[in-house]
Parts: structure tokens; sequence; C-alpha cells
């Protein structure tokens, strides 16, 4: 083989692997959701929905640049999560809504699409990042699922981020349980920004990484007013969040008593590997037909080939997807 | 018309109601199991193997005269699942293992075929029959599954049997444990009925009644040695336990982890709704041939026309059905 030779099959098989490199990385895709609901333009002000839209913004931004770098998508579901689970705009971490007793109870859950590992935690209390829990308990012991004061000793022996109570305290939450009081008492509702009204708040991502790998999580302060020990569908693994490669990933966000009934992530999941449907037909077949008319909600669905959907029934999702160009895409209303 | 063809007319309309009313009733099924595990001839006296037979028998009995006189398939899995509890031989109510601090933490769950309408608790350690709580959250309470403390204070607030903890305390579950924590520490193990080593235990039922509705439940004490605050699958609606009159009602026992993962008792649903498969082919899939080596256990499927699957990949589980003829089987071990 001369130099010339050498030099050449040198260079193509550079080119080749580039290119094989490039295709790999050109599927990486993340798809997150902040709760769904009657989220509409005449319910926001401008200010208001900035602020949503930078918040979604920015978590899309963490979650790309990990799965950009060769991070797991299993990495980047936890971290976006994270970074939704500190912004008090949304309904999960700080920012939790109030249980009838004035307590925040947090829940959470997560899951590799590659090993059908998960890991789940409900009730809990103490723990900032309870995405961050759900994959301890995932990775770190021999469980699924963890609840309450169980669960917290467990997180504070993995050394995960232990917090006083009154972290999750924000006054927009505590003012939507005083008025679920008044509501239940018959009487008059104090005036609150509309926007807090009826929402199911949920924080949620999907991703796919760069080695063809699904992931999902989803994080909840629940319902305000719901009862003390209620558990709905965000740690509820097949209700609220699921993954596997061979089907699809899926989050969901929106009244959990019926994502659980409908079995709501695992049957948009049956539903793409035995009748073979697209995750978008999957997910509406499941959202806007199967669901009764008290399911409402919505989700979010990627296959390993990036394709995504996020469908919903009410009158609004906060939602976003940022693919191999890492330019954020996000929606809020019905119709954008 | 004469009054003889009158007479006639009569006779052969009572026959035809009489015919359809035996028709609708010849379809009452009940199916149950009390757990699966390594539970061979060899490791039982016939004492104990004849506890198990009558204890199986007598809850199969109990079922059946529920359906027999028109009972709904909830009020006889509710019936036959208090009767499991109540039997000390079964890990749940009564019975049930100790977890690694020396608690008793129970856990069930029922659904109704029929509405879909479902109830969950866990964590449970003062309510003498979990099965009864997860029905009055079903019915009593706008949550699906709830957990821990908040449960306990919302099944005492409908007025069910609140017991100390220490009713659950059986001197065989105690010795289990001490026999962990024994293992855990590398010291030799007491002597314990063989049979004790490596069961899952849990009771589960799915019945069919007369009106052709399904329902399913599932109840447990969870794994001996568990960590305080671990969920299985029983409570978890489309894990260890699911019902739709469309498809089939399942209870699962087993690795409630992988129980969990593997969404087995949705996903045997699925297959029956979207493949066409036999509740029986569906239980063999997903049984024998979806989980992995550890996904040991089994469950016990029923359609709405009777047809039914005691399906499992352990040497063996407690199991049994009964049918319009009210004459009751029972099978322990692998081939019987």
């Amino acid at each position: 083989m001369s130099m010339r030779t050498f030099t050449r099959s040198i260079l193509l098989t550079a080119t080749i692997v580039f290119a094989l490199i490039s295709e790999a990385q050109s599927k990486i895709m993340l798809v997150i959701h902040g709760g769904a609901g009657t989220i509409t333009k005449a319910s926001m002000t401008p200010e208001m929905e900035q602020q949503y839209r930078a918040g979604l913004e920015q978590a899309l931004r963490t979650g790309h640049a990990v799965l950009k770098k060769g991070g797991s998508s299993l990495d980047a579901v936890e971290a976006t999560i994270r970074e939704l689970e500190d912004n008090p705009l949304f309904n999960a971490g700080k920012g939790a809504v109030f249980t009838h007793e004035g307590k925040n109870e947090l829940d959470a859950a997560i899951m590799d699409g590659k090993t059908k590992g998960a890991g789940a935690v409900a009730g809990v209390t103490i723990i900032r990042n309870p995405i961050s829990a759900a994959r301890a308990v995932m990775e770190k012991s021999p469980h699924v699922m963890m609840v309450g004061r169980g669960a917290e000793l467990f997180a504070t022996k993995m050394g995960l981020e232990i917090v006083d109570p009154s972290y999750f305290w924000t006054e927009k939450r505590w003012k939507s349980l005083q008025n679920e009081l008044l509501k239940e008492q018959g009487r008059p509702q104090a005036h609150l920004d509309a926007v807090e009204i009826k929402k199911f708040g949920t924080v949620g991502a999907v991703a796919l990484d760069q080695n063809g790998n699904l992931a999902a999580g989803t994080s909840t302060g629940g319902l305000t007013n719901k009862q003390y020990g209620r558990v709905g569908d965000a740690p509820i693994i097949g209700a609220g969040t699921y993954a596997e490669n061979e089907s699809c990933a899926v989050s969901a966000t929106g009244a959990g008593e019926y994502f659980i009934r409908w079995t709501v992530a695992h049957d948009i999941a049956a539903l793409v590997k035995y009748k073979g449907m697209t995750v978008q037909a999957a997910a509406d077949e499941v959202i806007n037909h199967k669901l009764p008319k008290e399911g409402e909600g919505g989700v979010i669905v990627l296959d390993a080939k990036g394709n995504y959907a996020m469908t919903f029934n009410s009158e609004g999702m906060y939602r976003g997807a940022i693919g191999p160009d890492g330019v954020p895409h996000v929606e809020i209303y019905k119709a954008e």
C-alpha cells in the first residue's frame, strides 16, 4: 500500500467513523412537561407566561447539555427534573402544593428503558430532589418503590440533600390550599391567579441518548388539598412513568387516579408494542379516546428513533422538546 | 288463546327464563392463590400440606357462597381475601412477614373490572383486613392509593377494624426474620420449616359474577426482612392487581420488584386485548418468557367467559378454583 493510499484509507475511515458518530448523536432527544390543566392565554399575564417559558427552556438546555456530551438518558432525565423541581413555578420539589393538613408530600419515579430498572418514592417530605431519591432506590436498593419515612431514611443514608419541610413552603401554594379549604366550607374564595385553578402540576421528562437508550422520569407535589397519604400516578410504574427501549418512554401529568386506573403509561407502550402504533397514535388513543372525560391531563412520549408526542386533553400543557440542534421549543396552549 | 295454550305459554316462558338464569349463573367462577416459590412435596409434611389445602378450600367456599347467592365479583374477592388474611398460614393480614425492623407492613389492592374502579393501601400496620381498606379507598375516597399513617387514619375514620400491631405477630414469621438477620451477619441459621424458605407470600383472588363482571384483589405482608417503607407489586394497579371486563382480571404473587418493572398484570391484559391471546397464552407469555429468571412467581387470570389460568415459573404455587358446581379444586405443586 502506497503512502497516499494509506492516507486515503485513514481519511476514509475517519470520515466513516465521524459519520457514524454524527448519526448516533443526531438521535439525541429530550421532551418535557410541566403540568397540564386549565391553562389558557386569557388566564396568563405576559410576565407569568414569560417565566414559565424561561423555566421550561432552561430545563431543556440542562438536559440537552448532558445528552450532547454523551451522557445517558437517565442522567439527562434526572438533571432536567432536578432543574424543574428547584423551580417554584412547577408543582414538584420547591413549589409543591399542600395536602389537606398543610404539608408538602412529594412523589417521584424514574425508569431506565434499557434494563427496565425502576425506582420510585412517595409521600416524602424532607428530600430536596425526589427524582434523585427515586434513582437511588433504583440503583442502590433491592427495591423499586419506597414510601414515607422509610424512603426518607434510605435517602438520608444515601447522602441525598435533606431539607427542612419548610423549604417546600411557597406563598402561592399556601394560598391555593387556603382557597380549597374555604371552598370546602362553602365560603367565598380569595382571589387567586387564575392559572392556579384546576391545574395538575407535575413535571416530567423523557430522553433518548446517543446510545439509543430511553429513560423516563416524573416528579410531583400531587394535588392541592389531597388527603394525607394519597399517592398519585407519578410514582406508579406503568401509570405516570414508564420506559422500555422496545416501545417508548412515557411521563404523564393529570388526574392521577384516572391515570392509575387506565394504566396510561404502559397502555401507550402496549399499543406501540402490540398494535404497531406510532407514539403519536398511541398517545392520542389513550389520552383522547380511552380516558373518560374526568381523566384530564396529558403525556409526553418518545421512542428510540426520536419520534415523540406531546398529547393532552386539557386546555393547555406546559411542554417542550429539544433535539440534536440544541434549540429549545416550548409550548403552553392548545393551538400554538 | 285457550286456557291450555295460555298455560303452555306461561310454562314455556318460565322455562326460558329459568334457562337464562341458569346460563347466567353457570358462569360464576373464582380463582385464588396463596403465594408462590420453592414449594415442593419434599419440603412439606403431610400435616402442613393438609392445612394449606384446607385453608385454600375454605377460602374458595367462602367466595363461592357470595357468588352463588348473586353477590358481586367485588364482594366475592373481598370475602375470599379476608378469609386468607385471617389465616396465619398465608403471608397477608395475620401471618404477615416481618420487615427488617421487626414490624409488619401490609399492602393490598382491589379493582372492579366493570368500572375500572380501584383502591389500594400500602405500608399499613394496624388494619386487620387491608383488602377492606383498599375497597374503602376505592368506594369512599376520591383517591386510588393511600399509604402509611394517612391510609390508617382514613381506615379508622371509615370504621374498619383496627388492631394493635402485635395482632400480626406470629412465631413462625418472627423466626423467619431472625434467620434472615443471622444470614445477613454470616452466622449459621436456625432450623426452619423448609417451606418457609424462599416463598413469595401473597394472597389473591379473581372472580366472575353472574352479571359477567370481573374483579381482582391482592393482599400481602411483603418480603421477610424488607426495608422499612418498601412497597411491592400487590398494591400497584397494573403490576400485581388489574381487572377490566374487556380483557381479564389478574392477581400476581412473586418477586414484586420484577412484577412492577414488567407491569405484569396489565401486560397480560394488554396481550389479551391487543393480540387476542387467551388468558392462558398471555399468562404463559409474560410469566414464562418475558420475565427474567429472577422474576420468580405466578399469576391467576380470569376472563369474562370464565376461562382461567394459574401460571407460575416457581416450583409451586398455592392455588385453587371453584366454578358453578361449588366443588373446590386446590393445587400446590408444579405437576398435579
